[in-house]
């Protein structure tokens, strides 16, 4: 079959903040071909991945993603990675391109477990899956004392593991003290504790060496991005001296190299990936392939909806030895309402992969209206994008 | 002085092919601060460039580069800097942004240039410069017998170094090798000879070590961009049996520390930086000064006009070591008219950066009329792009 159509949705809470809440927007993704449809979702900023589908060509390696996509084969995954080797050529100089593709390459996966009957993991070549324990990921209060609330709350709706993020963390070396010790109070002595640092510390390893002492006292599994996505160095250096806690990054990776270097350069313990970044399922499973074999522990990161969820849990569902993963509890209403369905923990508080085909996941053509943002860009006097029709 | 207004002005060829021809559309960028105005030029996409500053906010770590830059500060070199560590936080999740800021922040030290009487490689640190030898650079022909012409033509008009690139390198051995021997002959033995491989090997090093003779045979300085921009294992394996042909990349970098990365694991012997892609001038300066460190050449990467091209000669400005740079020799008529002054060989055939204020570049207003695209972009009715008046 011809893949027909590409249309994205671009949808906002009728107020966004600077929280760092990524489920504040989203840019959906749908694809048709052969009278399927599919579904993804790219992360983030709807507006620029969508300039990098429509813009008009600048040269032979900066052509739109739309070029390498539009009218092309899919018949089987093999087309799909195919259309990923072309894009890195034919989009080479339009950075952008990784993000939007991210979202394409989710929506040609979802749709071909569709026409196959078979749910995207086993696509990916797994036989089965293994439940996960999911991580409630939640900001910091702005006090400890708020921190120590939500903990609680966390550990009260059965939770098993948390992960607190964000400002206020790195402001100050007795306040980051306090959080840690009050998320660990709040979650109780058992319970699997994580912190992001939200890459605050830049490529300072000293700053970041001064939390490690009260990482380690409160039994932290994994200190995520101290430092920005490509400061390996300091990666590596923190990773020398930080004992039981391990390090935790990868989620900027727009594709499996950076991954891969983060392993090998910065020395994470768990690698992070968000699909809606990296190209989408197959480079995520190429990544979740070298873990494996580097003794790195593989991760879905993801902060959106049910759709963007399901897709982060495909490329490692079937590693029975990565047994977290993040499961967004703080959602907006538009990612909430984006899905009908819902990825629940089952009875034994576990994430289960959706058995069901392609990604598992049914859009509700609702929200794709009621959050649906009004955007129009002309090229020439011509209208090259315009919000699709539900 | 506060940064009053960027403007971006999105120019094109009337057609624009698929040919690897970086010159056929343009973004520069006009800053304007206390009644100063600076000029820059991003590298490349146009039409995402422009989102990435305009676009509505996703969330904190995704806002447009807009909100680090408008309203600012600007008193001297250590804004910029400052710029850059809040955009690196502000608009971590927005991929595009790094290209949107190359332009502006060139443009904020041509503006500071011009402020101070002084050039942007005196403001960089520098006390005096060097002159460089140009390589003219240009696309292989279709045929050995198009590229014999070709070299023999840069012989001719007194160039004594020439880069040939891009399809068809690549596609078969013989036919490599029949275009690196014409290459050879046309610029005669004494010729300083480039070879850029435009990412067609991927990352099969194989492949690319075939090629390994034919260059070494032909006296090839170096092979530049083998393989895609992340793959530095392929570019260490590569290096490591390349014999007396050292390889070349980085243009891809986005930030300094992929450059840097390239240079410690990819073990490139030379490191191209584009300012227009690694987010301006300083971070550029940073991989300059890192490269003395490790025995590695930096040189410029530019294929657009002459305002970019002095961009990109000023972080390497006063290395004396460096001796060549790019030097765009085929552009389209858009990136010619762009700047009324030109940069060009003198009388010993190098390229002198200029010495005079900022970007020592003057802009053609007729151009930026001439060539401009109609870009409207719309969200929520209103408009949040227009083109901006000359």
């Amino acid at each position: 079959m011809k893949i027909d159509s590409v249309d994205f949705f671009y949808l906002a809470m009728p107020v966004v903040t600077t929280a760092g809440d990524g489920s504040q927007d989203a840019l959906v993704v749908r694809v048709t071909a052969g009278g399927h449809v599919g579904w993804g979702e790219c992360e983030a900023a709807p507006l620029p991945s969508i300039a990098a589908f429509v813009c008009p060509m600048s040269h032979g390696a900066c052509r739109p993603v739309s070029a390498t996509v539009l009218g092309e084969t899919l018949s089987g995954p093999d087309d799909i990675k195919r259309m990923a080797a072309t894009l890195a050529l034919n989009s080479m100089d339009l950075l952008q391109a990784a993000h939007t593709w991210s979202g394409i390459e989710m929506a040609l996966w979802d749709l071909l477990g569709h026409v196959r009957g078979e749910p995207a993991w086993k696509l990916l070549g797994y036989s089965k899956t293994h439940p996960k324990t999911p991580y409630a990921s939640v900001l910091f209060g702005a006090t400890p004392e708020e921190t120590l609330l939500r903990a609680k709350e966390i550990r009260t709706k059965g939770f098993r593991a948390a992960k607190f993020g964000w400002a206020p963390y790195g402001e100050t070396l007795e306040g980051d003290i306090a959080q840690v010790e009050a998320a660990r109070e709040g979650l109780g002595p058992e319970g699997i504790l994580l912190i992001d640092a939200g890459q605050i510390f830049a490529e300072d390893v000293e700053a970041a060496a001064k939390r490690l002492a009260s990482l380690n006292a409160n039994k932290v599994t994994w200190l995520e991005e101290p430092f920005g996505g490509h400061a390996y160095e300091a990666y590596g250096k923190l990773a020398a001296q930080s004992g039981a806690v391990k390090l935790a990054g990868g989620e900027a990776a727009h594709n499996r190299y950076m991954a891969q270097h983060l392993i090998d350069y910065g020395h994470v313990g768990y690698i992070q990936i968000d699909c809606g970044r990296i190209g989408g399922l197959w480079p995520a499973k190429q990544v979740a392939d070298y873990a494996v074999k580097r003794g790195v522990t593989y991760v879905n990161h993801t902060f959106t909806s049910n759709l963007a969820l399901s897709a982060s849990l495909q490329p490692y569902a079937g590693i029975e030895a990565s047994r977290i993963c993040e499961y967004p509890t703080a959602l907006s209403s538009l990612a909430t309402e984006l899905t009908s369905s819902r990825i629940a923990p089952n009875s034994n508080g576990e994430i289960e992969v959706p058995d069901a085909p392609g990604l598992g996941v049914k859009i509700n053509p609702a929200a794709l209206k009621t959050y649906a943002v009004d955007v129009e860009i002309k090229v020439k006097g011509k209208t090259i994008f315009a919000p699709p029709v539900v």
